[in-house]
């Protein structure tokens, strides 16, 4: 499946190293989603919604890693029980603020993805459908200790420069 | 970007008339995600997780409408603020319930994607990433009367065969 670029997200992280391991960590940061103009129609109503989910690349993650150490562990897990960026389809999904619309670019907060991610979709965040407050979430639950304390990330899952 | 298929979904949607508009109207029915051998060894330890994120493909929906009537409204809206499957980039996202893991094959419950779907990725579901149970849903918030009881989806969105 080919996917088209449908727009870029400006952030303030340049490389992986100290970017937020999850939005939640990434403070009063904000960023922009410029979506290209050809798209701008798709945007109508959005404005309604409190967050909306980035679907992004990780384009300067690396690919093809079926067992990975995740940030806040310390053994190997198979990448699909992660959220590792480094995987055999370098997409994420990201479930940001939406803070305001101005045209085509949406000011966003809550942020987790390097400076110049291409942008590949946008769906809003629906609790009736997206929100699981009460899930068991497998090793990620059973982290402790200095573990619980990782929030940023190294250069572990992204090419060098 | 293009992406590679890492597996298949198996349902018992054979068509987008009267598939469930959302996971929880699906009711009791199971499905089977078959990853692909080469993959298999990318999901350990997915067990622990009681839902996961499947990332896949709608292989039947139309394409490129910027502006949609959604199944549960009745004017047209920009198609980044619905989950319409009919989108620039016919990519999905599903957070399934995860019921059983049997080697590659992994049983799931709280379907709404056609069989046969081509799978591209899954993701844990961390509900302290994810679940934001309380954020507004603009359009989607206001829906009422008649309009709260569609719960499966008709053709609007797909091809013929």
């Amino acid at each position: 499946m080919e996917l088209i670029q449908i727009g870029i997200i400006h952030t303030p992280f340049k490389e992986g190293k100290g970017t937020p391991i999850q939005p939640k960590f990434s403070g009063d940061s904000l960023g922009v989603v410029e979506v290209y103009p050809e798209f701008e129609d798709g945007l109508d109503d959005i404005e309604g919604y409190e967050r909306i989910w980035l679907i992004f690349g990780a384009h300067k993650a690396r690919k093809s890693l079926l067992k990975v150490i995740p940030y806040r562990d310390t053994v190997e897990r198979g990448v699909y029980s992660t959220r590792s960026p480094a995987r055999p389809n370098s997409i994420c999904i990201s479930p940001v603020r939406l803070v305001e619309r101005d045209g085509r670019m949406l000011k966003i907060a809550g942020l987790d993805m390097l400076d110049g991610s291409p942008l590949y979709d946008i769906k809003p965040y629906i609790p009736k459908m997206d929100s699981f407050p009460d899930v068991k979430a497998g090793w990620y639950d059973e982290v402790r200790g200095d573990r619980e304390n990782v929030k940023e990330a190294d250069d572990r899952f992204y090419k060098g420069d």
